[in-house]
């Protein structure tokens, strides 16, 4: 672990269960899901395939043009929404039965590479609060991103932001 | 993530942080460090090789006889213990510094794969509550089991116990 990002995270003021989920190395939904103690649910906001821009190819290490499957969800435990997510996942890395999990279904990526037994690492990036973002309605986020690691090549990146309230007093 | 383990972790009436730390598929030692704001230390209670006998050959899918390093330690944040881990790596999987570091220093686990940039999975084994145990004088410990996975092989089969008590209310 990166060891900014350890001292940072440590050093907010926020609830417990969100430093956790915000640091944890493993699955968020499935985190979530021991936290809440409630089933964790997907909704998908956007999902379409774009084509790499130079920095979008230099962040996920693929040629220019190459496709890439943008998608945006939240995560919901019970009827609570905890997290907003974009993830960014370059169509030639993925094996076509994770391809169709994540282009058709709502289910979250956690659980997507749970089921293909896929061995990865997570390589941690920004951590940063951002305030009056439109994401949950101005309530100030905490925003990280990192990249799930699989063949020494980077499978998906992914940005997750939080809204820093009292829903994470769990 | 298997569902039974986790169905039966989210029954427990236990506090968040335990289940949170009981139930991440990512590093303990991190999350702990994240919880309880403090750093982490490893105090190893015992290292010694064994020769792995019918039944450990079994558990880390290796030849009867293999050299196996066993390491039983706890982990402390602050002045506070809150896991006992036992540790059973087969030497023959492991690059050498990684075996030094395992051997020779209280470097945790989840410090020792992260400096090696490691793709890893983990295994979910077994999930129980022991009562009457003397790992911590006593009091009722909650047990797991799993497998560090690594190129298909196991690097690692490790059983954490956790006291259940009121040291996870941080």
């Amino acid at each position: 672990m990166d060891a900014d990002f350890l001292e940072k995270l440590k050093s907010l003021e926020i609830p417990t269960c969100l430093r956790v989920c915000c640091g944890t190395d493993g699955s968020v939904t499935f985190l979530l899901e021991i936290m809440a103690r409630k089933p964790v649910t997907v909704k998908t906001e956007a999902q379409y395939i774009v084509r790499a821009d130079r920095e979008m190819a230099a962040l996920l290490g693929v040629e220019e043009g190459s496709e890439v499957n943008n998608r945006t969800v939240r995560l919901y435990a019970g009827e609570t929404v905890f997290v907003h997510a974009r993830s960014l996942s370059p169509l030639e890395r993925m094996p076509q039965t994770m391809r169709d999990q994540l282009m058709r279904a709502d289910i979250p990526i956690g659980r997507i590479l749970r089921s293909h037994n896929l061995e990865t690492r997570r390589d941690m990036g920004e951590l940063e609060i951002l305030e009056g973002e439109p994401t949950f309605e101005g309530i100030p986020v905490l925003s990280r991103s990192y990249k799930i690691v699989h063949n020494n090549h980077v499978l998906m990146w992914i940005n997750e932001r939080f809204p820093i309230d009292e829903r994470w007093k769990l």
